[in-house]
């Protein structure tokens, strides 16, 4: 049974994973890398995968996958409500369900070597998926990421997508909420839509497309870190149209296309969506590529250093440096 | 100018280091290990280093040195107070010291190789520059924490510890204190030295000296995670006797040598040490190991998953498995 516990004393969550626990010894073997053979997520391996929720396909071939996660980090199962005894042991089961987006059969091909009108489908499947998990009452969010490389926490090379629905409003999300509501109160406007307004032509804008703004964030924790909206305001990304949609698979290429020129940089993308249409959320994304590692300064005090201002890393997008 | 930088809108602070700045090609190179000839941090290569701020000699040579950071994340100029423009962009200069203890002149030993007597030495070092940079009335927080491995964020293999003295009180702290404070009001007791009697008898247990406690926490973040505590109720660090202090330095060289059984592994260790004696803060050290990565989900939600229940890991410690 993995469960969801609170610390002590601060809102700060974890899920201890026990069906994923290791012993203190496997934590010294080396992982090798796969090839398509051995590959879970390739053409011909999927009796490897648990049994397939949903795919797209092409030409009688599926091009895009979504399977339960072999060791999901929670489960349908348990108690989900949130108990607490003694006041400094709160928990619960960690309840929910988790999944794998494989977005492509093509092992070796990442994200961004994917056409357009591909990505568009990868986010037409993330849309219905999240819609799927949100009828369930016990879930209270759906967590999208991505992990690109190890030292963004990927153990799979193949390209995919996560999902976790789970039994908790995680802490970052609230926050985002709270303090996009005092704006609004005050403001009678949406925070990020003032935001983006300012950042566009700031000397952190990178895109300004017909139905999308990139820019990189003025407090970024991650050298390149860049944040990617659609221009108009939704709260979740299952608000947008088609053509819509279409414009930010296309600008999110432009982007991670942009980032391969560095290396092959380990990122994370983070979905930062909802459902509630009256929250004042402003539907976006997060790349943050992982070139540094958070040390003990950073776990210590939650303040995190940057070595590369946000206005470079706008001018590297914008194909100004090299 | 290095910045210390707010998030738009949340409490999430970063310290934009400028003069770390790389170029993108920059984070192409690995870094090569160093050896006793090209280590800033070894005897004979003193005049590598800025110029020394304190040692501690043995035999007329020196067996700990402190140093200035050669790139330091904050620097003791500019303007430290918190400014606001327009309420999304809240900086000041990341304004403060930033100081490296070099614990011991030998290359290649670790903080748990030097016997217990040289490990209170460092934390009687440690304990003098709190006080020194407490002195300085721009000075709200002394972060004092040690990376060991690249995985824990280290760029040098020689063992030492980092001091950042600067002009922000941490969100975590701040949590902390404002939790243990809410604590206070209802039970007139430190919720620290509550938790504590709880945990030294229960399942998560690992130390229990005539001057300190150790257990794993009950949401641990990280496998193997461990949290240090002494027995007498301090807000820092410098209010411990030496009889205290040697116990303590004792109990961490256990903790570390255990978990040098897992391998060479990776290693934060973080100072949580306030100067405010009416605080209802308890100093504690946590052993946060790196054997996991911080990945898309704990990025986007700040729930965190860990395959190691602190169960495991408190049987792991005590001995009871390999």
């Amino acid at each position: 049974m993995n469960e969801l516990r609170k610390d002590y004393l601060t809102d700060r969550w974890v899920i201890i994973s026990s069906d994923r626990s290791k012993r203190p010894h496997d934590f010294r073997t080396e992982k090798k890398e796969e090839s398509p053979k051995t590959c879970y997520f390739c053409p011909g391996n999927e009796h490897m995968t648990p049994p397939e929720i949903s795919r797209v396909e092409q030409d009688s071939k599926w091009i895009i996958r979504v399977i339960p996660n072999k060791y999901p980090a929670v489960k349908p199962n348990g108690t989900p409500g949130i108990k607490t005894d003694n006041h400094f042991y709160t928990f619960a089961s960690a309840y929910g369900r988790h999944e794998i987006v494989i977005e492509t059969a093509e092992h070796g091909k990442e994200l961004e070597d994917l056409p357009a009108d591909h990505i568009k489908k990868v986010l037409d499947i993330i849309i219905s998926r999240i819609s799927e998990h949100m009828k369930d009452p016990e879930i209270d969010y759906v967590s999208v990421f991505k992990n690109k490389g190890r030292d963004a926490g990927a153990s799979i090379v193949h390209s995919h997508t996560q999902i976790i629905a789970y039994n908790n409003i995680p802490s970052v999300i609230k926050h985002e909420l709270e303090s996009s509501y005092r704006h609004y109160v005050i403001e009678k406007r949406c925070a990020f839509c003032d935001i983006i307004a300012r950042e566009k032509n700031s000397t952190r804008g990178v895109l300004n497309t017909r139905h999308t703004v990139a820019f990189t964030p003025y407090a970024s924790r991650f050298p390149f870190e860049i944040w990617l909206f659609p221009t108009r305001h939704v709260a979740g990304i299952g608000e947008l149209t088609d053509e819509e949609l279409h414009g930010f698979a296309d600008s999110l290429k432009t982007i991670l296309t942009r980032l391969k020129d560095i290396g092959n940089t380990p990122y994370n993308i983070l979905f930062h969506t909802i459902i509630d249409k009256s929250s004042n959320f402003h539907f976006h994304v997060e790349i943050l590529p992982r070139l540094t590692v958070w040390a003990g300064f950073e776990l210590e005090t939650g303040t995190i250093i940057n070595p590369v201002p946000p206005e470079d890393a706008a001018k590297f997008y914008r194909g100004e440096i090299q």
